[in-house]
């Protein structure tokens, strides 16, 4: 049966019980009814594995004990039960090995962000993808949102004028405390050179902030002076990062990826200014996006609205005044991510609105950046 | 096997393509891998039955042209591939026939509220439940978000001391104009008494807020002096209510239930006070709860976190600062009925939190003595 | 020298040092270099009177023993000394008797809300005022934001087309416990039947309410049914009311005052619908005025910006951006009153955009509704 | 008669008619009755200022035609009617002339920010004022807000435990368009290098969020990695800054001051964060202190309330929830400059709690190291 007319199949690596992000993917991937999971490596412990297969009601032949198992079953399974596209969910150190199989086997990709360990690997990951043809999708899951897309549409109308300056933040302060040396697992290898690469804070939610920036404005960053730092004795990676930055057309503009900010949850807030006024949105209030005409009233943009760009009012899943959230932002990335693998089935060349493969290597180019401009105390430093 | 070792089956009784309420049923029931949609009697129209079924990519031979083939078809199907429970969608007016049907073949319901047309129906449906000993959910969405959790447990233990105040309101504006008479669906059957029963705005969003307010302080309200009016000429129901409230133990409080607050969107809030504090709760930001001890700091409690009520902060399914919204909320209540039904496989006589048959009787009557207070002058009322 | 070409010289009753309302009098009137302080009551205590001068830097000859002892020998003074105005900042039941002795000597008056301490006594100091042709103002203060007066102009301009709500609320929470029986000094007299008269909270704050609704929409409240009450045992007077109301023309609205709302401080909310929009203002940000046109994107209108109407934008001493609050919105009736005092020495007949005596008489009846309906279990009740 | 027992006389230079700041310390100079106006040289033109003199109702004898003829003429007049005090609001370049033959003259001044056209003026500012002995304000009008201060007190006490990170932000849009070039007041000599020195916006309002991060945390910026930038063509100074910051102990942070964010009006914002919490002010709700402590709710402080430090919530003229803002945090430095002058009468070296010639100094030299930082492609630059 051609995938147009049935669920896609998918499996995943990693996301055993307990991870964080992978039943946010598990969440994501079913909630529109497009998809189903089927398959699952999601432990390099098999008990573990098995126990979260049962958990999610999978037959047990369709957990595997290494994601090669996987990898390899699968695609020796018929056409009506082969799983179409895998999930990578596991820390950044083991991205690229498994996404790199999985495209030659011809298995579509969703990777976690940031897309790998370091820029070779993900330079690795982008040859792999234009020699398959498939589709790697990279869960920068903010563009997902509504209101961001409603953000970029208005710039790319010209409504802001001509832009000036871009500020973006992402304060975090879960790292505040030496959590790794208490064994959270989330800190533990977010903090660890040797699993998460070169990037600290810079990695984690850096990469968010400036994928953020740049697609929302259709700009890119040209160079960055920035200031890395670990504010904890014996701590590896940095878990605290600022820097100006430089844009294309003369744009300026700072971001600030933090991770130690005490008492903040996961505010990411993203500023654009033109010479016909402002635009404001906050992970704080996702559903709204405000409008700062110059010399005008604000204006609250809502979700769902009839006023907005029908592509924009048309993502609602309810109608004005009733919230959607992070999951529904995930899941709008899992959407284009089902018609893109649809078009590809029909051999359309679609270009589907979606982090890849370019903006996975893109955010490795924008860590090492930071990282080296840190290095040469603030240095202004290309995105090479 | 055993519906401890597999996903629920769900059927669907309205929810064509095109109606509001339906998807979100069928997101909020898919969402946490619980359950799965796999039978449908759409629409009276069997030709846009059969294109939602398709839409949904469910069995053509379980998409049927009426509620009644699809009970009986069901019931006749083995245990292993008959649906567990059924959703009912449908207006008003549809909603106890199907469930009364339902229930006498031994499915689970999940209707829509308010539960019935009039209190009489929705007697005869707790007398089918009771008979049935099958587990009858009614959407009272508003309580299944995780913050209005917090606040009635924060209230059961007592935080707020002695409760005095309960305000609770409902503005919404999308009745403004005269929608029903340019052929808009949703509002067609709603300002239409042959199908939404003796209450307006009042059935549809009023018995929301005086279900929260009685979820949330355990509190029922005694009696009421209602104001109700339709602001549009033809209108043959209220879009507007208010009305003072008397609670139990003395304590009194008001409520505003209106659809032509024009701009308003869909933003309930409750307020509740005692001799201790006040919490308050907003749908403008369901992810936050304010807590107002007298004469101390206000404090902002938000979802997620470990400083909550272990049992609430386990309903998040994202960390803190990544915002759920209405469809988790509507998610929360089927897990809660997903719960309910595979205790009672078990022969466990479980008393989820779900708003059950009780509580649509409840908001029937409190329909009923809000139309027949505003109809003698305002004149206090027993919800009898 | 004529007062054109000087300041203003004003005498205050009560206000004595540690009072409330006296020092926020003395701020508003001396705040735009219009008038100033020169002699004073301050106190029945002759001695915290004296001192009340020192403070103030009063010549001691022009500090009183009394405030008949004011009005006699201010009045005796020579044209080019002599206190043009008084204000009278006394608790309500020491309104009346000052307010009539000096607009009979020809001295212009601004007396705190309520207007008195019953409505005969209002009555009758409306008869001094038509009697002495002298300006009387009442501290409605709120009327006195400059948003508010945008708020009235936007809807006298026919901007939210017919009006058909109206919701205002005032939630005070200092009142949650007896401080008057700890002495408290401003609850005390609050309190007390025979200070405060009929009404508590629909006195102190209610007035208010009622006030800056009509105000704002030019709408007359015709009826009203209360729910009064008193929270603490032994309390003699309501700390806590609420109405459902009907307005002129058909439009209906709610309205509560509460001094028992555990955790709240002043916030009180104004909201008007018609069938083209809304608009909100809240004494939590009285510097933003919502605008919430049907259909479209909220505005935000901010004060002293060049898009609101001249004659509120002018009303800023500061540039947008920079909060203006409660004193300068209590200096915008002073500055209303001393100009309508500079007209009346013209003898022009102005009218000047300040709450007048009528203004006060009908506060006095609200109160009294209220007291009446309440007492009949809620019946709609005239403001007579 | 001594000061302690009259008011503060107050002359002023600049401020004529139609000028923005001079009336904000009219205002502030008499709002709580310590102090009066009695003198001015309010403009290079003579006309402008006797017009000026008499809306003000002053002694025509006491307006003067140039500063100098004020300094020499009010010097000359007897104790009892000499003025004590000047406060000059004219552009930079003017300041510290005036403000220098002020202070040999014996009078003390406030003088607004930044405080003179340079770094070398500013040194001679300090040797006058330390020869003369008198009091000398600047007016930083933001360290005035009582929740500052109430913000530096709980990091004094160390609540927020080591400190980590500052970020400080001033947003305006005000120079969006090239008002200068239609004439626009303000604008002019504010992007005249010629009047205001080497720095636009950095010295406008960069000045003001340095001198703010400073003050509430304790901590001297020690070095500036600077971006600044004119985005008018022909416009000679930036108009726009950004800066990555190294404060004392290790502590890091950003800046942006800039006047081209569109649609922004005046919303400074301090953010600091120890290890053990964070504490977040913003002017957009000047009256409100966000305190953020690690893993616990968020608290919002709100001024005036009896749960703050005793200094500061005795700092309110209004009871919890009546708002207060610019005015009054200006007056408050008014307050402290008077309480600095009785106390200087009386020989008590005071350290008077108001921005002195030394913050001066330091917000020049701060102009300073940015310009040279931003000029050297941002290479850290001491504040030297």
């Amino acid at each position: 049966m051609s995938i147009s007319n049935r669920k896609i199949r998918l499996g995943m690596i990693g996301g055993g019980s307990g991870a964080f992000i992978g039943a946010v993917h598990r969440i994501a991937g079913r909630m529109d009814g497009q998809a189903e999971w089927v398959a699952g490596a999601f432990s390099s412990d098999p008990q573990k594995s098995k126990k979260t297969g049962e958990e999610l009601y999978l037959d047990p032949s369709r957990v595997y004990a290494t994601y090669s198992d996987m990898i390899q079953s699968e695609s020796n399974l018929p056409d009506s039960e082969r799983i179409d596209a895998i999930a990578i969910v596991t820390p950044n150190h083991l991205h690229a090995a498994p996404a790199i199989e999985a495209l030659e086997r011809g298995f579509h990709v969703m990777v976690d962000k940031p897309m790998a360990f370091s820029v070779e690997e993900a330079i690795q990951m982008q040859k792999a993808v234009e020699k398959s043809g498939c589709i790697l999708g990279v869960t920068h899951t903010y563009s997902g949102y509504p209101m961001i897309k409603e953000m970029k549409l208005r710039i790319s109308r010209g409504e802001l004028g001509d832009i000036r300056k871009i500020f973006v933040e992402y304060p975090q302060g879960w790292l505040t405390l030496p959590l790794e040396m208490e064994g959270q697992k989330q800190a533990s290898w977010r903090t660890d050179p040797s699993k998460s690469g070169a990037g600290g804070a810079v990695g984690d939610i850096g990469t968010h902030a400036a994928h953020l920036a740049e697609y929302v404005t259709g700009l890119k960053i040209l160079e960055l002076s920035a200031q890395l730092k670990s504010h904890i004795v014996g701590r590896l990676l940095d878990d605290d990062s600022a820097a100006l930055l430089r844009f294309e057309k003369g744009v300026t503009g700072s971001l600030i990826a933090t991770q130690v900010a005490a008492g903040e949850e996961n505010t990411m807030k993203l500023r654009v200014y033109g010479d016909l006024g402002g635009l404001e949105w906050s992970h704080g209030d996702p559903n709204t996006l405000l409008w700062k005409p110059l010399d005008q009233p604000m204006q609250v943009l809502r979700a769902s609205n009839g006023y907005l760009s029908k592509a924009v009012s048309s993502l609602g899943r309810t109608p004005p005044g009733h919230p959607e959230g992070f999951l529904e932002a995930f899941a709008n990335l899992y959407m284009a991510f089902f018609n893109a693998i649809r078009a590809h089935e029909k051999g359309i060349g679609s270009v589907p609105d979606l982090p890849n493969v370019l903006d996975g290597v893109r955010g490795m180019k924008f860590i090492d950046a930071m990282v080296r401009s840190s290095a040469s105390e603030g240095k202004w430093t290309l995105i090479a």
